[in-house]
């Protein structure tokens, strides 16, 4: 199943993508008002989507024209958790380009995005040159937590996995580098783009096997599979939750391949009128422009 | 003015501290009960906090025995945002901790501390050796945002921050290290305790001339003032708004002075059975102990 939180009638909205249109559960009086408002309350309400969907009325039906899809957690209750270096040849690539050597890894880097800088799908991102002059993509498998914990052993790990959705994490590599933590440079104004959907777990066959891509203006620059991630979903979720209580709701984007813009020779950024495209197979593709800010 | 979060009656409420006990204003139906039973509430509703003391009624009046104070913000909006290295002498005795040249910053460090890892006066951090073996502390003051915005400039930076409070940055230096970005071994549950009071802007006359201190079990580790800070309040907001949109309610942690364990010789943790006390002049005393996971 595809959810997704949207606008309709100026009203914020938890939808339920169909073939021709989306579901609007709230819009039925007969179901849980509160909890198909927002993606966290359905998310901790534990409401049985199958029975749902199988019990949707006409009532509920929306066309895609009528809606504004934002991103599936327009504002997430903690910033985004983020892996960083966690594809073996983005690890090497960067570290060639920041003169160090190349490595996997020991332990898994998680920096954060704060929640400001969520946008959703075909939102545009704000360029800013006072503020950046590097802005680059990376294409991520997102993780929404459905139950929080802690210490989650790797072995049950994904039955805490709500479902999967696309991240752009953004980097304005000016910052990221020249203020050495990267959370600065990764948490600009629309530098977190978010969806489509977020895929429910049931609909994910295995997560570490899926096909990556970013596309800018229709040029591939990443394209890999997420079994190449370093530390896998399963592991991440066990080692962020071993000294700090995960929630449901939470977010984290697993890392992204190699072919990021800041290594390339010569350098490659974005700019306004640049459309990019981040794919993970089965999940979506999350598509953004760049414009000059207002 | 002193404003806190309690528990009283199960609730909780803001209060204000008086020298006998706190107010309560949301227990007298004559004051906006909404704003009054959470700390962002009232921060972004403007109430005029002056007025509101000089209308005090009995209603309000409940003794400090008959309350458990959390942290003034329990459970911030996003992630708190926390300098690194921020005052040289805390720079210096790092760089030669870890074996690099000690320095100033040339730009802020700034990472995060999710907000699950808050809490208040008197809470107990639990220690668990499992996950960490080397808890340290950080004697900070934080600031608290009254007003939000873009493109602060330093100038009037100052008119955004709502009031001042202490802020223990608790660091699992081992994972800290291990995991290159900060953000992990900053976060652990209990990991930030934050308190007792919010006090409010116009009470402080100058925020970079306050003595800060940290003592352990009675011992002076750490004692400077915040006029060492490389990058002052205001020029640290007008760093973060660069390029991100602060919001009322925001916290920031402004980095801790020299003195802290993991650079001592031999260095010092923090063990079962410790008493922190963080100090900020005019702020308050933060304190905390450390007890065995349960």
């Amino acid at each position: 199943m595809k959810l997704g939180t949207c606008l309709y009638n100026n009203q914020t909205f938890v939808c339920i993508a169909q073939t021709e249109g989306v579901l609007l559960p709230a819009l039925d009086p007969a179901f849980d008002q509160a909890a198909w408002r927002d993606m966290i309350s359905l998310i901790e309400s534990g409401t049985d989507l199958s029975a749902m969907l199988a019990n949707a009325t006409d009532a509920m039906r929306v066309k895609f024209a009528d809606i504004t899809l934002l991103a599936p957690i327009p504002r997430p209750r903690k910033n985004v958790m983020c892996l960083g270096l966690n594809y073996l040849e983005h690890a090497e690539e960067t570290a060639n380009q920041i003169g160090r050597t190349g490595k996997a890894p020991q332990y898994p880097i998680v920096f954060t995005k704060c929640p400001t800088s969520v946008i959703g799908q075909d939102a545009t991102v704000p360029f800013d040159p006072d503020t950046c002059s590097q802005l680059d993509w990376e294409a991520e498998l997102g993780v929404v937590l459905g139950k929080g914990g802690k210490k989650i052993a790797a072995a049950n790990a994904l039955d805490h996995v709500f479902g999967y959705t696309v991240i752009n994490d953004l980097s304005a590599r000016d910052i990221q580098l020249s203020h050495k933590q990267y959370f600065l440079g990764k948490s600009l104004d629309g530098g977190c783009p978010m969806g489509p959907w977020i895929v429910t777990a049931d609909d994910i066959a295995d997560p570490q096997n899926l096909a990556i891509a970013c596309r800018v203006n229709g040029v591939t620059k990443q394209a890999s599979n997420t079994r190449n991630m370093i530390f896998n979903v399963a592991s991440i979720i066990e080692w962020l939750s071993r000294g700090m209580t995960l929630e449901a709701g939470d977010v984290i984007a697993t890392g992204t391949p190699s072919g990021v813009g800041f290594v390339r020779e010569p350098p490659e950024f974005l700019l306004p009128g640049d459309v990019v495209e981040c794919e993970v197979e089965s999940v979506g593709v999350l598509r953004n422009s760049i414009s000059a800010a207002g």
